[in-house]
């Protein structure tokens, strides 16, 4: 292994122009982008992307599933790639950098090599997974999912979009259909840059997170079931109020969730209360619960506490309950090696970081299944993303790229 | 005052058997009634009424409104009359007996004052109120409001149906437009027996509930905002979570109410909450609060300790509120005289009994603003009311209307 040298950096105004000039394709109606996957608009980023590429002198193929990768070869062109990226397709109110950045910073990673004269013993690819974002065609992180084996690729060439279009026939639509078999190609390892989509590294004044693992996450639909009664003339000791009961559920997925601290989030995103008239007590409550954590076994113990109280709250309150969990996502740990490569490249860069937790899920989370994978996260203005307003600096943008390109350079084995 | 003898009684099967009859106009689908108000079948229910009261001797006018009388003549036909009656429509999906009983139970007092041969000083008149419901056309207890002066009659005639009818036009082409001007009749007294639409004179084995009051009301709708954020990637101390404060408020109303018992009852029915995604921190929550006490003082400390607590739970949870008021409806203290009468009634007949406050809406808390009034509950079954499996027991609807009987005609005064 040689470590680059500490005065390398990458050219952040460079980045930050070309982040510019791709966010122009499927503009969003408020600054941000509506780059929908498989659409026309797709197809033109990826073009970009690929003319970009080959100009830096790479060559660029995609794989069945429309992932495409452009490799920067190294001095020995059997040995396999270190990968990095991400993807280009946004949600339809999305920002100009989620996924974008962990794209295009790859392509800033090969022009700065380009421009150093380095050479790496191992290939250097550019990855854009297809359909990350699953709004258009749900599940999410599809691509990179078949590519890991989570899925088949019959699954993902099924999806349908609301208008009963399906992934396969409008991924042959746009012509990304490749004649390599997704998931057959070796890494040396995989690096994702993203922005937080949280509020930790702003809120902290840090440049650079070092992601060491991604939340595991466990999601319920409960329906807590009483007796809907007259709000007038029902006494408050005959009550059989559902709302009640899911109001004290509410609060205990949240005390969950702080009594694990710091890493466990709880959540109640939805609850639907019937028959939702101002003058009937609920008879019944229909409600989401989302639990995440680093440690399965501590998500574990959260799921079962939350039974434990929901359990209580029932025999309190007179309710009966079915509990159905609809989604379980195992924890991520991100592998040890490239972990440290991403916290020695920020540490001899001098970027202020912090050891960080993905709370979201990425394409690396799928592909650490398969390679060994780290990620770096760089701050995002409060927290927003998924949304138009979803802000980042040029600064945070470079001082990310700067890491990223440290660690992939590290792995990829400069050549002297 | 004469009292009546401690051994007259109404008879029983005979009510019971009118109360079937007249179920059968506008069956419901699962045994109840489905009667709305100035339809085909509300017409057919009048005229089956008018037709039993004229076969009792009665005459019938009715006003402006569509209220029919039917009047026993007194042996002062220049003294008010003592009026006694309710409401022959339904709920779309209602029960036989949800102020059928009280017009039917009217019916039923004149039949046995015509079998006993029994004179009184006074009228006494049998009424139906027209739409006292509000299914069709709202708000409830329109007709018994105007007769009060609550609204204007222009106001009434104004409603329209979900079809875009009018409550004017649909009165008129059942043919129930009245000469006589709605309110000028003056009242001795108004007497109404109920079902009591709740679960306490059933659960504690009793047959009748001496109504002493009928509740005051204070509606809410309370917008709670906080921050719209990821589920994942935003920690727990730093989150804005509407719904978590909206489920604080939740509890909050439920222990201000039973703070305040017996007689408080809190309720919040309606909760809404946005954007509604379950991997998504709710942002903003509307929900409503319906607040009733028979005492005005001690519902408006109800409301200030609400708006208290609301303050509180902002302020914790870094949210913001909106409160408004949409509804206040002050408590009824019904005539000592009257509730005297009723109370008298029940000890003389030797039914067990209990003083209880009414938890809903009636015409008789209009008719209370312009006469002595009270009002007579029967148990049903379960407190189920404004649902087709609405029931009560033949014993239960003689044990109401004898005490009824007994209170009207003390109130009328024997001729001896």
């Amino acid at each position: 292994m040689t470590t680059p040298a500490d005065n390398l950096r990458i050219n952040g105004e460079r980045l930050w122009d070309t982040l510019m000039e791709m966010a122009k394709i499927g503009p969003g109606v408020r600054g941000g982008n509506n780059r929908l996957t498989l659409t026309d608009d797709d197809k033109k980023s990826r073009e970009l992307f690929i003319s970009w590429c080959e100009g830096a002198g790479c060559t660029t193929t995609f794989d069945s599933m429309g992932n495409i990768f452009a490799r920067r070869e190294g001095t020995d062109p059997s040995l396999p790639p270190v990968m990095v990226g991400s993807h280009l397709d946004t949600q339809p109110t999305g920002g100009k950098f989620d996924g974008v950045l962990g794209v295009l910073s790859g392509l800033e990673v090969i022009r700065t090599l380009n421009d150093l004269g380095i050479r790496t013993k191992h290939p250097i690819e550019v990855v854009d997974w297809t359909n990350e974002e699953g709004s258009r065609f749900a599940p999410a992180m599809i691509s990179s999912g078949v590519f890991a084996g989570a899925y088949t690729q019959e699954e993902a060439y099924a999806l349908t979009d609301k208008d009963g279009l399906t992934f396969g026939d409008e991924l042959k639509r746009i012509g990304f259909v490749g004649e390599e078999k997704v998931g057959t190609r070796p890494l040396k390892a995989f690096f994702e840059l993203h922005i937080e989509q949280g509020p930790i590294l702003e809120a902290e004044g840090l440049d650079v997170g070092v992601v060491t693992h991604g939340q595991g996450q466990r999601w319920f639909d409960i329906t807590l079931t009483g007796f809907e009664s007259h709000a007038g003339t029902t006494p408050m000791p005959r009550r059989r109020d559902a709302l009640l009961g899911a109001s004290k559920l509410v609060q205990a997925v949240n005390e969950i969730a702080l009594e694990n601290a710091p890493h466990a989030v709880g959540t109640v995103g939805m609850l639907d209360l019937y028959p939702g008239s101002r003058n009937v007590i609920p008879g019944s409550v229909s409600m989401t619960v989302d639990f995440r954590h680093p440690d399965d076994a501590v998500l574990k113990s959260m799921a079962d506490a939350m039974k434990a109280r929901l359990a209580a709250i029932c025999a309190e309150g007179k309710l009966s309950e079915e509990t159905k969990e609809v989604f379980y996502y195992a924890p991520v740990a991100f592998d040890e090696t490239c972990v440290g490569a991403v916290r020695r490249a920020a540490e001899r860069l001098g970027y202020k970081h912090r050891d960080i937790v993905s709370g979201a899920g990425h394409d690396a989370c799928y592909i650490a299944r398969v390679a060994p994978t780290s990620m770096v996260f760089c701050p995002c203005v409060d927290g927003i993303s998924h949304n138009e307003d979803e802000d980042i600096s040029m600064e945070w943008a470079k001082a990310g790229t700067d890491v990223l390109f440290h660690a992939v350079v590290e792995t990829a084995e400069i050549v002297e």
